[in-house]
């Protein structure tokens, strides 16, 4: 575990520009905002299309060759898993065989905490934690990094699944599945916190502050009561998917109702 | 309202390969999938960079041309609003003045409606339902187009906020604000319900059957009790906003346990 604070480069392409009193660099913030994160968004170019793919994905960080990185604010990869066409496999293959290093790929996290509702349209914003991550992406061919990728998305999924389920993959399964490990070049996030700022007219317009409410909504992610499937032959879900309910939703909505009560420097119009 | 289903054009870049029985090419559902999707991720090439564009902004589909055009069926522009670093407002206005038809944009909106437990980590899934549009991005500079998608994204964030604000936009407001209009060339969605499904093999393991729950977890997204700002003057949020939360919550909870019921058919694996 590094003793100080890692912090991603600035490169052009990842530096914030617009309220990047909000904007952070440091590992920790960013890996934690994309693991915590159930759906990735994840874009590359493709070629013969105008238009670059866009794809949601599952992933998590890690670190397959050094196993004892288990600290978000370590160096870590991106380990990708998903409904993927065989489109970004093949992308990546060729990639791969011309002997660059991948790949080139942007992944996108992001939380909605709250609606953050002030006195104008203009004036309204969302609590938000936001992440971006630049990198190269190869195909996993060890047989043991991906196992080792597998549980770590799995467990990703609801704590502790992966050793309650039937493992290890079989060799048609390991077959099948594709991982895609992302070698991480910089990468940034964006957070708002905190309450409306409504600009100075509007703040001394008495009827206007006496007939629009402001404040905010928290807004979080639920997880609701477990519905067995047809073949489920356990009359409860077991403790650790009780748990793993439980704590989740705990956290989501004390996250948003503190993201609410965190108040953030104001943007730079306000204080203008 | 068109009499028949309209469908978006199958373009090479647009044609769900994976899972195609998941896919769907429907106007309505590709566009009821973006209007409730709080968070869009939007792509585009940039200049400069390996690695594509990816920012999370606010979007909701309308057309100011045809005001009538209001079911989701139709044929409709997704209009954007977001925290958008100046690079996206100038690569639309370079792309303009090139007089090409604009940024060429991908944008995807998902939401997660469940966990799905299986036997083997390699069967597990999401119930989600996704959309990704393809389009040509323009900077809108009609004042009243702007207002008409001003408020069209500010009731998309909570239903009948425009008309309980100050209203319309001042001039300063009209001019700091950039609204983005992408002309949709086409889109798809894809779309999974339902239960986990294992292969023959562990479904016939006794032993696996009684160690490991199988169902469904439902995931939604919840909208908590307002929380007043620091310059709010109501004693309690107005009615219009408890109506929203509620309808909202009952919605996203009943959307998310009606997934998990609705049995899709099996994925090719199963059936072979």
């Amino acid at each position: 575990m590094p003793s100080y604070e890692l912090e991603y480069p600035n490169e052009p392409y990842s530096t914030v520009k617009r309220y990047n009193t909000r904007a952070t660099y440091a590992l920790e913030t960013i890996h934690g905002i994309i693991n915590s994160c159930p759906i990735l968004h994840v874009s590359f170019h493709a070629p013969n299309s105008p238009f670059p793919v866009i794809l949601p994905m599952i992933g998590k960080m890690g670190s397959f060759e050094r196993p004892s990185a288990d600290d978000l604010g370590d160096v870590l990869d991106l380990y990708l898993h998903g409904y993927v066409s065989s489109r970004i496999m093949n992308l990546t293959r060729d990639s791969d065989s011309d002997s660059s290093s991948g790949l080139p790929m942007s992944i996108a996290a992001t939380h909605l905490d709250g609606l953050v509702l002030a006195l104008t349209p203009n004036s309204h914003s969302y609590n938000y934690r936001s992440a971006v991550l630049f990198g190269h992406a190869t195909l996993v061919t060890d047989p043991a990094e991906k196992v080792f990728a597998m549980e770590l998305i799995t467990n990703g999924v609801i704590a502790d699944r992966w050793g309650h389920t039937r493992t290890p993959p079989n060799s048609s399964e390991m077959q099948s599945t594709s991982i895609l490990r992302v070698s991480i070049k910089t990468g940034s996030a964006k957070i708002r916190t905190g309450m409306p700022h409504d600009d100075r007219s509007d703040m001394v317009d008495t009827e206007l502050l006496q007939r629009v409410w402001t404040g905010v909504v928290p807004v979080y992610q639920t997880l609701g009561t477990p519905i067995p499937g047809p073949y489920n032959k356990l009359q409860n879900p077991p403790e650790y998917i009780h748990e793993y309910i439980a704590d989740t939703n705990t956290d989501t909505k004390e996250n948003a109702e503190k993201a609410a009560a965190t108040e953030v420097e104001p943007p730079k119009k306000v204080r203008e």
